[in-house]
């Protein structure tokens, strides 16, 4: 198994040298570069690379041959390939696992089964997604939405004209390999802290929360820092660094107010004219909100857009709220979730819901049975430089992961 | 008088053809179209145009010829030039009277004393200094106070960079144009409304209030906006948003909590990574304070930092305060305000304080017997596109003006 070798390989590429993390935006130069790496990976492996209009790229180790398009469906027949893998993008400055880690641990998989003498009776494909992270474009998981057919290719000019850039010959939409796939299972670091706090090196997904990003638009009006009285001012600054503080207040409260868990974060805000000497014209804020039903996510966002514009009342300012994606809620494949949770007879795998979303959460929602495996990430932290997972226990997922593909491709 | 046809001549130049405001940032290509045609219309009134090394501009009107340098200082020596002006640079999106009034102003009092046989017994100088607005660079007022040698050129090496990729030749430092001047009288539009509620065209220049600009950084831990559990947060934009409400509540307090009247605005604000799924590693934000006196100014920003730290302390992030800038306040000549508001016997002009910061607050805390005149503006609003003033008033300034050359310079 090349699990450390194929790691060091990866490691420099798109690494900022001062805060240690990544940027592999999709379709710019460090993520080609992974793109390029894992075609390698796949032709010296004798996966036969098939990529997609998208860009998503899949390695196919075929026992006999791929089976015909169409042969089998999305209803899981049990004819249908085994795919495995996740994504090689990544936030700005993000951490090395969140979605390498997927990827290598799928050509490490299929390295131990051959090493072991397995020989698959359904094809197993290696599967590297593109733009999972929605860092450039404003859609999580664009790849794996497009090839389910979940997004119109009609709007994604931004990706064509991306794709288009890197030298690529777009061709956006649904993506015939799916059709042949009958399981995925997606490996992923843990992007918080239930391994630790349970003690497990590895985990299996039971659900994906509901997810939404909410623009926050506070319309104000644009003066002078110095000369306006402050009981002249319409600042939108004011009403957006409220609604801030009552996003936070509402998903700490979730649980009493709402009757759930969830979790609130505005992470990213832009300013009109952005100027030290000038009352904003603007302000807008993207409200990231997650929970664990649909109806908490609501609850909370109906009653953060409710203080929001109460406040703005207050300020003379306007608020818009503008849905920019919702996710639902996924729930994976409960039998196949305990199976792998207890396949080895000597322990079972906690079950953990996922608060991030995932391609596994496209695929699942588009009726492809699927499952999720998780490695304990010891500092809890993801998309950013500290993320981490031990040796020790990547190599546990991988075992994880060649098991379950053993028991689904025998 | 050729005011509007100036004033039909500057308007194009740097307009945002969708917000209708100028963005003529100091050196860049509208900013120097400026500059060229200031230096056309000095030309074309046979005003011999000087540069310094920093790129303010000056016209001279020389009844005989320009006194040798040092043969006046900054006393305010009674055969001294008397220099008006203002500046031609913008506030990104600000509005088309922020500076250019003065300029055209000064201008059309030259025309105006002209056109009436005015013969000065001493130099009037038209200036257009550079680099006012702290919008490019982080210092306010940059040309007028390199002008004075108020701060080191070694510190400057942007703005002489930017000078260069706009083909002049920098060579900052204190100027020797200043050594011939005997006073400096600014016109400039108000950004405030005190004209409007006194319901006076014209209004004297009284004091400058302090103004200080501070650099908040909020540093605290990226993480996953969704996998992380709020209590397991230290999210800086948290410790930015209560910090925004205190300064404002702190401001509007002002008179009862600091005994004195105060402004306070977080305007402008910086997040890394700046992505809506990730809690953000640090949050900067600027605040741009000011006050009638400097203890009150150093009360509000103690208060604010106070509260801040203490958010800090309870959001786990840490909370660093940088002072980018402070201009002390600035008391202008009291004799000659009174002179310049009563000069015409008919009506009295009302002596404001102004809150926003002028390169005529720049001449005089060098020593230098300054005046300022402030043109009424309808709306208040400054720093935006709605700044505005009537032709009338503009007028009535332009009258104050050249009445206030005569009595100077004769």
């Amino acid at each position: 198994m090349d699990f450390d070798r194929m790691w060091a390989e990866l490691a420099p590429i798109g690494r900022s040298a001062t805060s240690g993390g990544y940027l592999r935006a999709p379709f710019d130069s460090a993520e080609r570069e992974c793109a390029a790496w894992f075609a390698q990976q796949c032709q010296s492996r004798d996966l036969a690379v098939e990529v997609d209009g998208n860009g998503n790229a899949v390695g196919w180790w075929e026992p006999e041959r791929v089976p015909p398009a169409g042969a089998v469906g999305r209803t899981g027949s049990t004819v249908g390939a085994v795919l495995t893998g996740s994504h090689l993008d990544s936030v700005p400055d993000g951490g090395a696992f969140d979605g390498p880690l997927g990827v290598v641990s799928a050509l490490a998989a299929v390295d131990r089964l051959r090493e072991q003498g397995f020989v698959p009776r359904r094809p197993i494909g290696v599967v590297s997604f593109v733009a999972e992270e929605g860092s450039r474009f404003p859609v999580a998981c664009l790849g794996s939405r497009l090839a389910v057919g979940a997004v119109d290719p009609a709007g994604q000019t931004a990706m064509a004209e991306a794709m288009a850039a890197a030298g690529l010959e777009p061709g956006l939409g649904p993506s015939d390999f799916l059709t042949r796939v009958g399981y995925f299972v997606e490996l992923h670091v843990e992007q918080g802290r239930n391994l630790v706090d349970t003690g497990a090196a590895v985990g299996v997904g039971g659900a994906i929360w509901p997810h939404g990003r909410y623009r926050f638009d506070f319309i104000g009006e644009a003066n002078h820092a110095g000369a306006t009285r402050m009981e002249d001012r319409h600042d939108p600054m004011l009403s957006y660094a409220m609604t801030v503080l009552a996003a936070n207040k509402q998903a700490r409260l979730a649980p009493t107010a709402h009757g759930g868990s969830a979790r609130a974060t505005f992470g990213r805000v832009d300013v009109e004219p952005n100027g030290t000497n000038a009352v904003p014209s603007r302000v807008t804020g993207w409200l990231d909100a997650r929970a664990d039903t649909s109806a908490t996510l609501e609850r909370l966002l109906a009653e953060v857009t409710r203080q929001g514009s109460q406040r703005a009342d207050r300020d003379g300012t306007a608020l818009t709220v503008t849905t920019e994606s919702v996710s639902p809620q996924v729930v994976f494949d409960g039998d196949l979730a305990r199976r792998i949770a207890t396949q080895d007879g000597s322990r079972s795998w906690p079950i953990l819901a996922s608060q991030a979303g995932h391609d596994a959460g496209i695929l699942a929602a588009a009726g492809i049975p699927t499952a999720m495996l998780f490695v304990r990430n010891p500092t809890g932290i993801s998309h950013a430089p500290a993320e981490s997972a031990s040796m020790a226990d990547c190599v546990a997922g991988v075992d994880a992961l060649a098991q379950t593909l053993v028991r689904l491709a025998s």
